[in-house]
């Protein structure tokens, strides 16, 4: 298709680009490709986990001013599918999904928060949160399950048989899974251990009507049976060993450029457990950086809970040695994998974007988050390991006050109630809860209540 | 200034702006304006609640199409505050306010979600879901309290001395007003019948830095005090009584009708308690009207839980008579209200907009949020009730298959795992679980698993 006709007719553009392509490739370099139709989780000569790449042949065919203006044009755009973050950027994360095929439930284009008080507490001037949580399902899991559940939704248009997208997963994964797919009347599985899994748990998958089946194994076991279903050509394999869900976690990079006025940050912290969402966003970066929309790479730093640091440890030997280890139970549950599938895509990527490995404990990593709230915010423990390892890299030294910095918050704070109400009771496993607040009880009068205001501002003025 | 002027410097337009103005004026028509600078909530002849209201006749030098391109321009903007859905329309919500005294957390600009399956469902081929509920503290609440908040802090920037802001409430307005206060570093302060609340309720306000405190009453009790404190020049009060909020909380109407490309509904449907929401919906499409920006109104539905039905009442004698009533309890918690703040906005709207108001029962308001879930939403039980309603009047006729309908949900599901728990639990009080989806217990094997798959698509299939 010629320049001028996309730039003549944008909604033909949208609609119909067949010069763009994107195949899994494996990321051992083994050669092969495959389409993105085929029912394939890992390289057939070596085992590795496969990877979408691009034409970027075809994409730079428009230039990086044009891709601007296009992502702009449609960003926030009332016309189905560019209103969402995800499809308005479609022919960077799957051309290959007709718009009649996407299932779309208003992903991405999430805030960027101007952390403005945090920031002045610890010291910096330019700090910004991702708020990727205040999403449909409540985490920026949505953003890959529209990506994964579009393209099955694709395959079965062009006559796949496919009964059933399967996860083992006792949380955001299991969540957006049943949401995207109930929306596309696609049948979502979820497995998971009997026994071991409170009813909040699975309060998403069971509302949005998953059929949700308790294993007399456990988790491991789980996960061995999803592999097993995964060899058949009709069950579709939703966890993270799928790659297709990082395209659509990408656009958080892109995204994050865009809203800062196609200005990278100099930093970017993320919550790090199974590491693809540390691939993910490099992976955006990367690709803004080969077509030309920016000239240099942020620095990523991967926060780990202390409780399930494999990555960490291995940061300290310079990447040299990878020793997965046992998890510990920590507040920050999603991250807590002591196996990460991503490993070796996350070093990469590290590596490529002089990245951090930072850690926090159980204390810092509540402290942090509660002093987040304290200043407005209210997201999920996680999010409360990267603001504990901002905190230590602005204490250090590393980063610097002027410097500009994003957090990745990965979850809306309401789906993690106990944790905050543990917190403020002062019972939560070795943590010492530094900004405790708890309801104050009085008699009921206005003198009294005013006794009470005086005297809170008294102490907040103390504090500063 | 010249119009000219505004089209050739826009940043120049968007931050000083003297020629528009908004004031209290008395909503029983009594003499008499007010600055929005005033610390008053009642109008002094009459005590009727205040309004406020906008020199329209500023805002017509602007031209309806020159407000859509304005509109338009600033929603997609990576700006600060034009990011904001709500300051993107600063003129039409609160002109007063400078630029740095914006409290604003990424408010508004919800997602409208074309809710096809469940329309399907129920036989509509055109119904929309006003996502409010994915936002920054979880409802439609924050819509209204950047507005208050923000005229706050131009206040104490203007010179007010204001200790603290204040309401009684154990929802959605508690959360809402601690999270932008912190934000502000504006002192919050939550007044609560001691001994009735439980943590989870408290969760946000405790956890944003909220001054809780726990009186020795009951609710009727702590609105005494509020009402008594609300008469100290140094206390602004947040409750619903104040009209600032409204001017947030309008912009939901001016939203869809830009998202459905600048046409309006057909039907809106949003749940009443206090009934400032609809009040607020129906000033947002007056507005839209009077400024030449839509040629007709909607019809406007309000959804009531039986259990707190007073205006379904009044509605049923066409509303020549208002009694309150003592509100029972109900899933729909945050509607449980006899005796409604603003039923008289309410009632001049319903008449001006062809309003109908329907009620829900407990087993009617549990079974359509459940039927919701099952087609990928997860809202609030008082979205429940407007689903509930929906059903009804399609079922009656009164809405037709082809009308374009949106439903306005108020808050996110993530607020409420136990109505939904209890419902998949069959516990729920008065409520057959229609759509009820329990987690299955097999061995573990994979068979098991294909054979359960099985079962569940036959039995998905019997269903249609």
């Amino acid at each position: 298709m010629p320049r001028n006709q996309f730039r003549g007719d944008f909604r033909f553009y949208k609609i119909f680009h067949p010069m763009f392509s994107a195949r899994y490739h494996c990321t051992n370099h083994c050669l092969g490709d495959y389409s993105l139709d085929t029912i394939i989780y890992n390289c057939p000569t070596c085992d590795a986990l496969l990877e979408v790449r691009h034409d970027l042949a075809a994409l730079k065919q428009t230039s990086a001013a044009e891709w601007k203006e296009i992502f702009e044009r449609r960003y926030k755009s009332a016309e189905w599918p560019d209103d969402s973050g995800i499809w308005g950027k479609k022919e960077w994360v799957n051309p290959h999904v007709a718009n009649e095929n996407i299932v779309s439930l208003g992903e991405g284009a999430t805030h960027l928060l101007r952390a403005a008080r945090f920031g002045k507490w610890i010291g910096l001037e330019n700090l910004w949160v991702k708020q990727c949580g205040n999403s449909h399902s409540g985490s920026f899991k949505d953003l890959g399950m529209t990506a994964l559940v579009s393209q099955v939704k694709q395959m079965i248009a062009n006559g796949a048989t496919i009964r059933a997208v399967v996860c083992a997963s006792t949380g955001d994964t299991s969540a957006a899974l049943a949401a995207y797919c109930a929306a596309a009347e696609i049948p979502a599985v979820v497995l998971l251990p009997k026994n071991k899994i409170s009813a909040a748990q699975l309060v998403q998958p069971i509302a949005n009507g998953a059929l949700t089946l308790a294993l007399d194994t456990d988790f491991d076991g789980c996960m061995a049976i999803v592999k097993e279903l995964a060899k058949r050509p009709d069950i579709y394999l939703a966890n993270s060993m799928n790659s297709l869900r990082l395209e659509g976690q990408k656009t958080i990079s892109i995204e994050i450029t865009q809203q800062l006025g196609w200005q990278i940050p100099d930093w970017v912290i993320v919550p790090g457990g199974n590491l693809g969402n540390i691939s993910a966003i490099g992976r955006g970066f990367l690709m803004l950086r080969d077509l030309g929309l920016i000239g240099r790479l942020p620095r990523l730093v991967c926060a780990q809970a202390e409780k399930a640091n494999p990555l960490y440890e291995s940061y300290k030997t310079g990447f040299r040695e990878f020793h997965p280890k046992r998890a510990e139970p920590t507040a920050a549950s999603a991250i807590q994998i002591g196996h990460p599938v991503s490993v070796k895509k996350a070093i990469a990527m590290l590596q490529e974007f002089s990245g951090v490995v930072e850690q926090a404990n159980e204390d810092e990593l509540a402290n942090a988050a509660a002093l987040g709230d304290k200043a407005g915010l209210f997201n999920c423990p996680h999010t409360g390991v990267a603001l504990a390892a901002l905190i230590k890299l602005v204490e250090r030294g590393e980063i610097k006050k002027s410097e500009r910095i994003v957090v990745i918050s990965t979850a809306n704070g309401l789906k993690f109630p106990e944790f905050k109400i543990h917190y403020h009771q002062g019972q939560l496993n070795e943590v010492i809860a530094k900004y405790k607040n708890a309801p104050v009880e009085i008699p009921a009068s206005s003198e009294e209540v005013m006794e009470a205001i005086q005297q809170r501002l008294q102490f907040e003025f103390a504090m500063k």
